[in-house]
């Protein structure tokens, strides 16, 4: 039977495929007694025997895909399930306890895990963790339920999951994964950003896809109306067809901007730029015309692994960047992790606001020996293009100081040691901080630029939790509160003769494009797909009308008021 | 030996008395086999027995101090230790089992707690509940550890523990309890709140006030330099006993304030109120001199108790505000809950970041019988004094509107039904979320009044938690970010005729009292203990002097030239 599913439209576009649920299986487990000890033995073989030809082949995929490096864990994965110190004890208890295998198996390796787990050894604790991954796979197989594979996806999907974490979406391979959507999230939750990101159709915060949604379902991802269909009939897949036709003719006329500036009707030039995770992201970038990188987010270098990338990882990765943008200005945000971006492996103790605790620029004030390895991995990297850093974070002009001193300090001993770099590089800040925003006149004598960080910088000016439900409706982009901030800042950076751009989601977005084009941004920084949707409007609109709006939007009372005004004067 | 712990200065004056610490003691249960079961049973009875009265005298007491209704509690408590239904099956399992008293105890009272906690039954939840305060006592006989029982202090104590909670420090009788110390919090902790407000000394975030201090030892509290001695020398006892002599002068020197108008040097008049918890405050805010109740904490009424309060009961206690106040102006503040201040039997989901959630005014707006109640009792009460009602957490104009209506909803409700309430109530807001700040203008054609609460409005704008302790460095009350929203405010509501108040932390501070009276702030609510240390600062300020400093340390870039150029104009 068909149905229809709500939810955010978080990424354009629209995908047609079968389901794959991102869900973790049930492995629960209940003790049942046995009366055929030989058959529970024998079962249990098999599934050692199935999860190691599993493993086998996702090893060598592993191995092709990844390098030899990355398949190592899968080694050690196989080993286990060779090793009699852990089978023979759980075909022991089989046979004696007459107990079902599941339990059996659960038991013991609970044991060798709690074990390890408490040794003082570093490699025991990954013993420990290689155990607990192969018995969730040989439990799958005894369960018969199906365990998630990501990495393994070889025919076209739409992935259905409550939310995708960053790690998740790290490991999807975009020629296969052709739409998302999920149970939570909204339009800038990590997922949609990654969406947008990967150009992949996405709808969000559905509530019930990974209820309603089994393996194999047709379902279609509308992400221009933020509807899910499954199982459609034929002739809702034909008016979809028809649908994704018209949005391939919309984007054909726009593609022919793609080697154009950007300008308004009246003749007023600004920057249209991207944000990207990696550099597999500067392909869209090109495809869609963007004129810069106007946010590289660097925490991807650090997320789904073990350990700190090393510096020789880094610097590939931005000389990558910035030879890929041949010349083009690239900014590059220095580490943001904390807040609900974890990392694992540095172990940072719990907070009860992660949103406002020790993240991004206050970390890497205090952890020097990461922002060191980055800024000098950047400083390296920096004679192989236009180099832009930026901190993320600052919320005072002390923090800004501290950190371009530290930068100046390794840029120093670089050339201490005969290592070039480029002559200058402009060093700006991410406005993301209530306080910085209301500072913006003083920190514009210090600062280069500024990057207007929205997601933020709205979440904290209305001290709303943008990834929690129930105050999702104060993150309000319009509220003129967020506007006179946006204002300040762009005015303070103008009188310093500095630039002043943004990289949150809003400066994608068709409603504010208008205001901010009003209040002079000269650098609107979006995900690479909307680049050209941006470029067609901003054409369209004669700056000198968009100014006077501006002007007016600032001296009304709510963001509903603001949504209304702009509509009235400018066609969508 | 003695030794010194260095902490924060919460709450000024000194204390000398001896330790109690107000830490829960480890009740785990080892299973030991025992070999004479008689005897054992016997240690158990025996148990049972000094709990019976224990809980004798606690039940008499709590009658005697607290009303019949309270002690219900302790007599349920005692039908548990009397019922053979747990005792039987314990003594049983003592016999049978041949294993120790805390054993069987702890095995047999978990099996009913998980009983009767997964009945759809609230009375039979309570009896759950019963049973597992009546356990931990039993076990701490058993044990031979000491439980903590804050209500039965009857002699002059400091308090050491972790941390102190709302609730704990409603327990706490003043009479006996001096002074506290606690391992983490700063000035502005709810800990550190209280302490001011019940007037005790206190340092807080010690680290290791728990670990170094033990029952009975004796303690000094110094809540002016932030230290506490630890079973001191004579020699130290005679120094802060003089010490203390010099601060009880100090203060008969301002007592002599205390019925005078509060001043400036060149005759400028501002209003010196005092923030509240509960009705039994007011008698240090006479005591003090408060002109005003700046802020009265209505959240108190709602904590350590099982249910919301009758409309019955609030009425009770705004009317004794108000009246004991005698038409002093009084501003009561609606439910400041959520955030770090949980009720449990709201059952509210648990959230990533409680301070960005949902909270205040935004539950109010959802929950509106809670928020019905209270406005219903506030405006019974309000012929009874001088009210005015404040919203809390108030981001932007909607909320502000939708609260006011209710408000006056509620208000023509009464009248119909024939209920006097005053003809003019003022209705203002909490400035505590920088979205308001900004927009102070247009609220300000809205509003009655504003009242600044400083501690949200500096962990919003600087994006810090000023509870943890990674990042209390960006708790910064000087930077001039704060300084300019708070210029806004006050200058928006002079615009429109309106006052401006302040209600947080810093309103009674040394340092920015003279940047707020340059500004222009009508009103200042600090706690009572602060008024006539104030009152005395200002008296000695001159107006036109702080106004021009005023002015120059808005144009400051940091917290830190902010704090210099202050101590360089003003005599502290």
């Amino acid at each position: 039977m068909s149905s229809i599913l709500k939810g955010i439209a978080a990424s354009n576009g629209i995908a047609i495929a079968k389901a794959y649920r991102l869900v973790e299986p049930d492995l629960t487990v209940e003790k049942r007694t046995i009366t055929d000890e030989g058959e529970e033995v024998s079962r249990f073989q098999k599934a050692i025997e199935t999860s190691k030809s599993e493993l086998e082949a996702i090893r060598d995929k592993a191995k092709t895909d990844l390098g030899e490096d990355k398949a190592a864990i899968f080694e050690a994965h196989l080993l286990v399930l060779s090793d009699p110190e852990l089978l023979t004890p759980i075909e022991d208890k089989i046979n004696t306890d007459r107990i079902n295998a599941e339990f059996a198996l659960k038991e013991t390796a609970d044991m060798f895990v709690s074990m390890f787990e408490q040794m003082d050894n570093e490699y025991m604790k990954e013993r420990a963790a290689d155990i607990r991954d192969v018995t969730k796979r040989v439990l799958s197989h005894l369960l018969g339920v199906q365990i998630v594979n990501p990495s393994m996806i070889a025919e076209e999907v739409i992935i259905v999951g409550e939310d995708l974490t960053p790690s998740d979406t790290a490991q999807l391979n975009r020629t296969y994964v052709k739409g998302f959507t999920t149970d939570i999230g909204g339009r800038t939750s990590h997922s949609a950003i990654m969406a947008r990101s990967m150009e992949i159709p996405a709808v969000v915060g559905t509530k019930t896809a990974t209820e309603e949604i089994q393996n194999g379902d047709m379902v279609i991802v509308d992400g221009l109306n933020g509807e899910v269909h499954i199982n459609p009939t034929q002739e809702v897949i034909s008016q979809y067809q028809k649908e994704y036709d018209n949005y391939e003719a919309q984007k054909a006329e726009w593609a022919k901007l793609v080697n154009e500036p950007t300008v308004s009707k009246d003749g007023h030039h600004v920057e249209l730029a991207a944000n990207i995770g990696t550099p597999k992201d500067l392909k869209g970038v090109v495809e869609n015309g963007g004129e810069a990188v106007g946010l590289y987010r660097t925490e991807f270098l650090y997320m789904g692994r073990n350990e700190l990338p090393s510096e020789e990882e880094q610097f590939d990765s931005y000389k990558a960047v910035l030879e890929g943008m041949g010349g083009k200005p690239v900014v590059v945000r220095t580490l943001d992790i904390g807040g609900d971006k974890e990392l694992p492996y540095l172990n940072l103790p719990k907070e009860m606001n992660p949103f406002l605790g020790f993240r991004a620029i206050r970390l890497c004030l205090e952890e020097q020996d990461i922002f060191r390895t980055q800024l000098r991995a950047l400083l390296r990297a920096s004679t192989y293009g236009n180099l832009k850093i930026m901190f993320p974070m600052i919320s005072n002009l002390q923090e800004f100081r501290d950190a371009k001193s530290i930068l100046l300090e390794e840029k120093a001993k670089l050339s201490e040691s005969g290592v070039d770099t480029a002559e200058h590089i402009e060093v700006g800040i991410m406005v993301e901080i209530p306080s910085t925003a209301v500072m913006a006149d003083l920190f514009a004598k210090e600062v280069d630029f500024f990057s207007i960080g929205t997601n933020d910088l709205i979440q904290y000016t209305m001290a709303a939790d943008r990834m929690n439900e129930r105050v999702s409706y104060l993150y309000q982009p319009y509220n003129p509160a967020i506007l006179r901030l946006v204002k300040m800042v762009i005015d303070a950076a103008h009188k310093e003769g500095k630039w002043a751009g943004m990289c949150g989601e809003m400066a994608g977005d068709e409603i504010a494009i208008p205001i901010l084009l009003g209040l002079g941004l000269d650098e609107f920084s979006m995900s690479a797909t909307s680049i050209l949707k941006a470029r067609s409007q901003i054409s369209r609109l004669n700056k000198s009308d968009v100014e006077k709006l501006s002007e007016e939007v600032l001296q009304l009372r709510t963001n509903e008021e603001v949504i209304e005004a702009v509509k009235k004067v400018i066609e969508l």
